[in-house]
């Protein structure tokens, strides 16, 4: 079967980002607009520094009933870092400002902190800035990330060229799947506080993927060593359509993704299994898999033909616009 | 009347983010936290990069009954640009996230990124990325502020010292009695959409102060010009009394307030007597006044006797730690 990806983004929408969120001419250092990248970048002494903002709200970003406070500051980082690593930067100093409802006692706040904490140490990063502000209605956390990257290296959406070479970490929808286990055994559980959670046999994998995401610095140790420059770099945070329609978009390209090398992890596809849902819907559609997809041009093909490590596959290529985004 | 001033703040979420958002070794650049000061400082290249974010949550910072979205931005963006001045700084570089319920239309979203672009447009600010996201409850806007200052220039909360004497702009607790006139209309006119509200004759300065407050650049132009560098400042958004708490804590100082200098604009003793509020303790514990306290040693007194600008006012001085903060 073969998929046409439309977008479902509003155009009224798009194009006030674009002008409000974007000018030609800037008063300070030269500027990239975040609007259409994943971050923003600031031009200073041959580097740029980077900025990445993410706001995680209760009751859409997570669900306390299931979410432990130390998973959920560890993620809300995991978020902002993916969006430094997908313009190919350093993550470097984290300021965090928490609105807090009422609910919230001081040992909540800790939890919450020492997951940040934790995410920090493992990705090296500083905490600079911690703001509480109170709330009426729940938690709210909003993570900026300064990051930084040499001039030369700074990777954006907007650079793919047709027959640029699609390229994609780790596995796709299991993030998803982990979520609706939770989400079921939610439902299981509501009002009877004496049964147990029940995620079936070796589901780890997928509730891990939901609760505690890593970022994919490996993705950036490979170009490095392989010296190279992806053409584009995007942080696959609401699932593989909308990232492809995006580096797309700002590409002026079409695209071709071959099904069959989606990656899709055994345990995803056996939960899917059980929940009856499809895999592959999960994969092109489902939230928080924080994988980064790249594009490099085909010309440095022989640095990616047999040197890609297990965790990153080769899905597809770049084309003129005219042939619009198909996975077949 | 004395006044002894005595801190409200929770001693473990104080504890809590010295100990999370502070740090003795960076990873990175040397930096200074944001705990214990308007915004966090990065050094690099012989300049301080500043960071400052400012939260606003429905229900907390703002009505919307009564707060035009266009204002609401503006506000938001003042709020930032104050922190960042305390710093001594010069605001550059704007990223925006807003969450959005979904009563929110294409229409609203540009009244609010309306006020903010004339906010950055006044302040010379660039907008270098603004991003949406999904709410379940009403409006939150997170807005990071980037800015700058000269190595030699950065002032924080922690460098002041006995006899230094304590400056603060403009004039203190007309925002909190402009936030009265509105909420009182809201009551008279609840359930009733064809009258008008009456904020009574000549009151359009308190309303002013509370709807689309400005940042005080003046105080910065001030020190510029008579070549001082404070000792300590603060941006002064709840009230004389927290400020002055800050400020005594970080330089380990008491305080005397010559209650008789506290600056009150006729306005708000108007507004005040009208409403039988006190206007001192408007002064002390309203918000949102976004004015700058700050000291300056007693061997500059020169530099302000007869020189101070009529929006610049002495209202007391630093003591040892032992005298404790008195208003008298």
């Amino acid at each position: 079967m073969e998929r046409k990806i439309t977008p479902i983004v509003n155009d009224d929408i798009s194009e006030l980002l674009n002008r409000y969120g974007t000018c030609d001419l800037f008063k300070h250092q030269f500027s990239v607009s975040g609007v259409g990248n994943d971050a923003a970048a600031i031009f200073e002494n041959e580097k740029y520094r980077l900025v990445a903002n993410v706001l995680f709200l209760q009751g859409i970003n997570f669900d306390l009933t299931y979410t432990p406070l130390k998973h959920l500051g560890y993620k809300s980082i995991i978020a902002a870092i993916s969006d430094i690593y997908a313009m190919n930067g350093k993550p470097e100093q984290l300021s965090v400002s928490l609105g807090l409802s009422q609910k919230f006692l001081t040992e909540h706040i800790e939890q919450l902190l020492e997951g940040m904490k934790y995410a920090c140490n493992v990705y090296e990063i500083d905490i600079i800035d911690i703001r509480l502000v109170p709330s009426l209605t729940g938690l709210t956390i909003s993570a900026t990330l300064l990051g930084s990257v040499e001039k030369s290296l700074l990777v954006r959406r907007n650079n793919g060229k047709p027959n640029d070479l699609i390229c994609v970490s780790g596995d796709l929808g299991s993030a998803l799947m982990g979520l609706h286990l939770l989400e079921r055994e939610k439902r299981v559980l509501k009002g009877n506080e004496t049964l147990k959670p029940d995620f079936g046999t070796n589901n780890e994998y997928v509730i891990e993927r939901q609760l505690k995401p890593e970022a994919k610095k490996y993705v950036l140790d490979f170009l490095k060593t392989q010296k190279l420059l992806p053409t584009t770099m995007i942080n696959v945070k609401n699932g593989l359509m909308p990232a492809l329609l995006e580096i797309c978009k700002a590409s002026n390209t079409g695209c071709r993704i071959d099904q069959q090398k989606i990656p899709l992890h055994q345990n995803c596809l056996k939960v899917a299994s059980e929940l009856n849902y499809n895999p592959l819907t999960a994969a092109l559609n489902g939230g928080d898999d924080f994988e980064l997809l790249f594009t490099i041009p085909l010309s440095e093909h022989e640095k990616i033909v047999d040197k890609l490590p297990q965790n990153i596959n080769l899905i597809g290529y770049l084309t003129e616009p005219e042939l619009e985004c198909k996975i077949q």
